[in-house]
């Protein structure tokens, strides 16, 4: 299968064990589930969760087991997506070719649905029933995603971000990059990985390795593709982490690493 | 010791908790790690802290190792201020005597506090240092506090409380109270009873019922204090619950649960 294939694989699980993991619109209090699902069940890439379950298949764990990371990481996404909407953050009215949650919910709601969908993220990785005989495993997953999610990940990055006009170059693009973007990414290669028995540490540190250097050349394609940038700059340096990335999941012992190598490469050649 | 006085050792504790596992401020993002310690070392009750500590210590857990769940629903109930304080939310600008978190930080700053403290909270039912060798609990402990604090809990309850005046009565102020207050109540005992090793199921069953009536009591009487609403009745229905909860933790076998009866007794005859 090409990556593109298996992207769309991937997509679909995903799309599904959302649809299965966040509570119904009927449910109360309606509203606010109605909201979380408009939030999240609205045609993102979910590139995070497509890492999560390449990187757990890559190393042998069943695919059932590895859609609780999915949902995990692409609700965290989607949290801080509509936090970062909000009219006192980005004030965007639009997200993925839609209003974004705010401005169909109203601001209150756009807060609480953030709220709750972090809360989700990590709910569905210590109670999901189809990790219910692995709660040995759950303290490490939730650590490592309450990491790459709290003040020193992707909420700190967004701290970062809004200070970084007004810092007269104290803080960084690529700092903001790392955290706001990077960890989350490097988070969801992370879960994949933790949920394998038999990850050797070494084979555990390039994976790290690879899902930083993924996430860094993510986020430099997103600005180029923004346009918020030098271009030229930032696409050099995209190339350079998808060329880190690769070369840290070649070290891998004994695996067959080629779908992670397509995914990094599709990073950078992506126009979207 | 008086319940009173164990209250105190209690709030001591935990400030002392809080201030140790709270990220420092000269930690980059300076700003946000400012005002996450900012918007919790302030002042407040400890009051869901200390019933964690007391639920736990009746069982026989040492004090050391309840102090993560101590700081976990502080740090998770910080959070629900910071953002019910909001400009979009309940727009206060003062918050146990002092300036709220986003009038002295700014709403962007004010979102994303509540956000890193949410995640905080979490991190460090998974992460502590005095929990290391108690991993196997971890699922346990973060399920509950995520539970308590999602959609069907804490967050959910602030949904439903700001639908409340355009409801017509389709929302009942006690489902408010039930999910705003008395879920992460009822989570603060739950915490300090899965800590310890040997608890039978009919006697967390009876501190799931004692936690989830101290809540409510609690939570009548705020709003009795504040004069929200029909004092006479808030005062009866707190008494109501008060006695629920007493007679409850008094099922429990063979226990010493005098502290917890004081608690009870002391949420409906505070005067603040």
């Amino acid at each position: 299968m090409s990556f593109k294939q298996e992207w769309i694989r991937c997509q679909k699980l995903t799309e599904q064990a959302l649809e299965e993991r966040l509570p119904p619109a009927d449910l109360p209090p309606e509203t606010l589930h109605e909201a979380m699902r408009y939030a999240t069940l609205n045609g993102g890439k979910r590139f995070r969760a497509t890492l999560a379950i390449l990187t757990g298949e890559m190393l042998g764990v069943e695919t059932e087991l590895l859609l609780p990371c999915a949902v995990a990481v692409e609700c965290m996404h989607a949290f801080s997506l509509v936090h970062d909407d909000l009219p006192c953050m980005d004030d965007d009215d639009f997200r993925r070719g839609k209003l974004s949650c705010h401005a169909v919910y109203g601001e209150a709601m756009g807060v609480l649905v953030g709220d709750a969908l972090q809360s989700l993220a990590i709910e569905v990785l210590a109670k999901d029933r189809s990790l219910i005989h692995l709660q040995h495993k759950t303290g490490n997953l939730v650590a490592v995603l309450s990491e790459a999610a709290g003040s020193t990940g992707l909420i700190g990055g967004q701290a970062l971000d809004i200070a970084l006009v007004e810092s007269n170059g104290s803080i960084d693009l690529h700092t903001v990059f790392r955290l706001k973007t990077a960890k989350l990414i490097q988070s969801s290669v992370k879960l994949g990985a933790l949920m394998s028995d038999d990850l050797d540490e070494q084979d555990y540190e390039a994976l790290c390795e690879y899902g930083e250097a993924v996430g860094l050349a993510f986020q430099y394609i997103d600005d180029h593709l923004d346009g918020e940038h030098l271009e030229e700059d930032l696409f050099r340096k995209a190339t350079e982490f998808k060329d880190q990335a690769i070369s840290a999941v070649q070290r891998l012992n004994g695996t067959d690493s080629s779908n992670l190598v397509q995914a990094a490469k599709f990073v950078v050649e992506r126009k979207y």
